[in-house]
């Protein structure tokens, strides 16, 4: 998508040395647009670690490079126990994030069919780069699936604003490119019905006011930006037509793990009988799970991100205060479940299908037979 | 209540001098404890307006003491064209807060009752200071009515924590004293029943995270700050025993307007079986109104305090930062209407009660013949 302009992905392979990875550093912006070199898979870690990169996709897609520089720096003789390594603590650093292992187990898989260790070099690079490119297509494929869906309501509107809610950053900033609960809003939009997104400020770390604010803003899509507070307020006011999110991990039976919060304006939603979608690539289902409230770990990260807000002052400095009295505790879970009733449908790029283990099943024929835990 | 160890209300007269109201500077908490002097019905409407007073029962405490303070200043010719105005704009500062409208009626009915300006003056006086000594009072008399409900609880968890999750301050600090959410949590505390509150930070004004942890840590209860994303998350987990707030004006069916937000923590409490009170004296019922998303006016305050943020600096300067990117506009409304039908019990003064009309009417049978317009 584009930046002043110019379109950029969210990662890739710096020009002249494929040594290197580079990623757009997420903790800057807005304020900033900078970009970070990536050589090692502890840079990777890092990166995922401190949110240099966060979203679903670009979680996966930054794994999967993470296990190609892993390849480079492993010596021949340790190979497979490097990258086992490598792998585990790619995995580590998000424990909600589905993709994260979806992407380390097919680099795992795809490395293994090289002979050599040129050979699997070159396979991993070949790998990272068309889970890239998977990505980034897919959530086109989300974005053409959903269109019908704005069409429909646009048509009922009779010319009227579609209003759209989104919670967090499911933007391209999260994917490669396109991003998933913006991938209807960017196509939508490109189609030439008039729209307006509600983005919710997603605290703590502020990913709707910091993230999709900026990218709809670089995109040209009317928005406001509102306190995660407010969204029950619009929808029993009918400001809402629907509400798109992405995922961090669905279960087989539906439930989303999303960015904390989701539950609550998912609920707003099934009360005031605003359609709630969830929108996804395949790559962020975990088929062996079921039951998402009592088996989908849930992150928890550092209190500093409820105590502490970093914004740009006046003066175009970046200053972090602090909201509450020095010694007030705080808990930071970063992300909550919503109950597969609670949602409409979900838009995967192979389609749209009910929020159910048999709507699921009908566009994953494959995993009919596959296990699952939890019930 | 408490602060750093001495007894303190939110207003008083200055000692000494009953021609200036004391008001403890509430945009400064909890980085600086200041007092400020208001003279005037113009300095009661400015501190109401940009919330160096807030909260229902300090708002409308605030407006009778600006009733008086108007008295003080108005000629005697003028006196009944001139409070009308003062009243007319005390009102108009915020306009879904209840008490301001009762507290000002009150102070009109009772300062037409003297003969004389001095009689007048002095009958104001008198009238905002019982307004005050009754907010205070109300508040204690609702810890009362709900100690056996948190009791209940606490027998039922046999000596574990009781977890209470609270939204936005309805603590002392809104009121004249003790506060109607915290009023419960004041009386269990001093009861010695195990508590543990979770405080919502309450985006956008951040009440929760500089008001509530504050006052809950003066008193010395057990508290965690929590983003306002995080009550669904903790309902499903088994985390929170039951749901206290506070209002700023409910109608005669039990509808309620409180802080932003409000709403989404009662459909999870009530997706989740957690009981969710609402405690309020009665100078917040709007006996006039019923049906309250439709007929409850809802203050939109300034995007502003959507997109920045003030807090303390490592260094300890306070700075005001922005989150989002220079242009992004912003939608700040300050409150939501919670259905009745999500509130397990409105706590009163006068005792319990369902959210009902039926129930409402039975703690104030007075108002059985009282109109209602909306429906």
């Amino acid at each position: 998508m584009n930046v002043n302009g110019t379109p950029f992905r969210t990662i890739w392979l710096k020009p002249g040395n494929d040594h290197v990875v580079q990623v757009i550093d997420q903790t800057k912006l807005p304020h900033a647009f900078e970009v970070n070199d990536l050589v090692s898979v502890e840079d990777v870690c890092n990166a995922i670690r401190d949110m240099t990169v966060r979203g679903a996709g670009l979680i996966g897609a930054s794994a999967a490079y993470g296990m190609y520089l892993a390849c480079l720096h492993t010596h021949a003789t340790d190979f497979q126990h490097d990258l086992i390594c490598a792998g585990t603590a790619l995995k580590a650093t998000r424990p909600t994030a589905a993709n994260l292992a979806w992407a380390v187990h097919r680099m795992l898989l795809a490395i293994d069919t090289g002979r050599t260790y040129a050979e699997r070099c070159s396979i991993a690079l070949r790998e990272a780069t068309a889970i890239a490119d998977e990505d980034a297509d897919h959530c086109l494929r989300i974005g053409a699936h959903a269109l019908p869906i704005i069409s429909a309501i646009a048509s009922r509107k009779q010319g009227q604003v579609v209003n759209i809610l989104t919670h967090c950053n499911a933007g391209w900033l999260a994917f490669v490119d396109v991003g998933s609960a913006t991938a209807p809003i960017y196509a939508a939009h490109s189609a030439g019905i008039p729209l307006h997104v509600w983005v919710d400020e997603t605290r703590p770390r502020n990913q709707g006011a910091s993230l999709t604010a900026w990218e709809l803003a670089q995109q040209g899509v009317p928005h406001t930006l509102i306190a995660d507070n407010a969204g029950g307020h619009l929808m029993q006011h009918g400001l809402v037509d629907m509400v798109i999110t992405g995922a961090d991990r669905i279960t087989r039976n539906g439930d989303v793990a999303n960015k904390i919060g989701t539950y609550l304006k998912a609920l707003a939603a099934h009360d005031n009988q605003v359609p709630m979608y969830v929108a996804l690539p395949s790559s962020t289902f975990d088929f062996a799970l079921r039951g998402g409230v009592a088996n989908i770990p849930i992150e928890e990260r550092g209190s500093a991100e409820v105590r502490f807000v970093t914004g740009q002052t006046q003066q175009g400095t970046i200053e972090t205060v602090r909201i509450c009295p020095q010694t007030t505790p705080a808990r930071n879970w970063g992300f909550d479940v919503t109950p597969a009733r609670l949602i409409t449908q979900l838009i995967c790029e192979r389609g749209l299908c009910d929020a159910t283990e048999a709507g699921i099943l009908s566009l994953f024929p494959e995993q009919r037979e596959s296990g699952a835990a939890g019930g």
